[in-house]
């Protein structure tokens, strides 16, 4: 199969490509990455063609998408923090390059799976308890208003027929090794990964905040999911909450100092950012799985173990 | 004050436009009236400007939308039938446009009420048997698609402060005057407004299916309401689902019948059409009205009631 992952060069894209090239069952005959900055292939895996593109101006995608496309991943994205504080270049990307995608499916190949990184920050506002998959998409920023005009355009391309797609909403994820980005929830990772190296990081929020996460791997296994699910009904609604769970910082920080001793603490200070904290707070802290379970999604068990998956796979 | 009122020349336009012009504590200087076809100064009042423009090439709307402009009405839309055959339209007209107007009044005049005429249409799928603010919206129809993303995007916008966004979810309106139109839900109004001027409708739909109707005075106050209302707080959801009242199709026949006589039932054809069943009974029969009732919107007493209106207002 020719799979294509737009972000390919980001860290989920990148991940993603690995685990898709180690996965014999799959048969990947070619694996086109697609960025702003020019992509690498992992292991310099000869089935990977990098291409170095804006989507806010792809040339001859026309020619990538073909009758022969098994699944696009298109986790291209303006993050959160930089779509709030560039609303139109997040429009741009966000938005436009995802109905431009959309549309090259449509003409070439409309049964190609078209897999969507949507988000929590879909959510806002007064939200009950526990989201549900009734539950309004009433987004306090930007970067969530743009992922949720996408998820209605992807649910009408695929009741029309014009491509197959499924939104996958991703929980916050943590640990991302790496460098901190412009996401709202860059710190979440922080206030764990820089610890562990023996570095400073700053926890912008209360103790208190409850947040939703996944660990990567996890993430990176429900995408391969997504791609083997058989087609959802058309008249289905093509969004799932991935499955994720609820944690405080606070047990966060007792997790790290149970895994590593308390003393690593000291490599966290506390400085409350408002506008960090509008963003994330308004997100939700807990999502029903059971639809994303009953569809095969996988769930982490708990937050100690990802933080033991990071120190065996990311350190 | 200036007030601008786009889709000028529908039924809801014209009817808007002299409303307002009727309103003497409005005092209204300028209306200005936009449509794709050359629209009419009702009454041939002097205060009126008529303009023909096409809103997928809107040329000198910089000139248009000014600081002086106090309110803009966005009713024009490509409806649902037609939508539904044409997204490409639909999305140039029912999104694109409607962002177009945003970005003017975001440079120009980011005080503007911006009162947008969403639809019961953005509900759709498995729904909750009465729809309250907190209902995910999952439209089973393009033009219901368009609408949802217009809804976020008049939020976001909202609350960046690029204008003073307030989103009316209407009701379908019945009794409509006039001809039957490409809207799916066109023969709701001819089953009624047809057999009171002597003439023949068909009905597509089983006589079961429950409604949520709004008459068309209603509505109107309710626009005018949503121009006088202080502007709602940023972060608030500005989408308010305008007050209803819930029928079926056997009881509007039931009270017409009550109304005119039962001999006049003679001029309904029933002729199941499977199209635009789907699309209206996708569509919810009932909706909670106490946000929009507590915020001073009013709703009709009964369909008895709407029936004699139209008979003294619009035969």
């Amino acid at each position: 199969m020719q799979i294509i992952i737009t972000g390919g060069q980001g860290f989920l894209g990148q991940r993603l490509a690995k685990t898709l090239l180690n996965q014999s069952q799959l048969n990947i005959s070619e694996l086109v990455l697609i960025d702003v900055i020019q992509p690498t292939a992992p292991n310099n895996d000869s089935r990977v063609r990098c291409l170095e593109m804006d989507l806010r101006h792809p040339i001859g995608l026309e020619k990538i998408i073909t009758p022969q496309t098994t699944a696009i991943f298109h986790l291209a994205a303006i993050v959160s923090s930089h779509a709030e504080q560039d609303p139109d270049l997040g429009y741009e990307i966000n938005f436009l390059a995802t109905r431009n995608l959309l549309e090259v499916c449509r003409q070439n190949n409309p049964k190609v799976r078209f897999i969507f990184s949507s988000s929590l920050a879909v959510f806002g506002g007064t939200l009950p308890e526990i989201i549900s998959d009734g539950t309004a998409v009433t987004p306090q920023s930007t970067y969530g208003t743009q992922k949720a005009m996408c998820e209605l355009l992807i649910n009408d391309y695929s009741r029309k027929g014009f491509v197959d797609g499924i939104v996958v909403r991703l929980p916050t994820i943590c640990i991302r090794p790496g460098k901190p980005n412009k996401a709202a929830s860059s710190f979440v990772s922080s206030i764990m990964r820089e610890p562990l190296h023996g570095e400073n990081a700053i926890c912008p929020v209360s103790e208190d905040l409850r947040l939703w996460l996944s660990s990567p791997n996890t993430v990176i296994n429900n995408f391969i999911h997504a791609l083997q699910l058989p087609p959802l009904p058309p008249r289905d609604w093509h969004v799932i909450n991935l499955p994720g769970f609820s944690v405080c910082v606070k047990q966060m920080l007792a997790d790290l100092a149970e895994v590593k001793g308390r003393q690593i603490l000291q490599h966290i200070q506390f400085a409350f950012d408002e506008n960090i904290n509008n963003i994330v707070a308004s997100w939700p802290a807990e999502i029903n799985n059971t639809t994303a379970l009953k569809l095969g999604f996988k769930v982490d068990t708990d937050f100690k173990n990802v933080i033991q998956q990071f120190i065996r796979d990311d350190m």
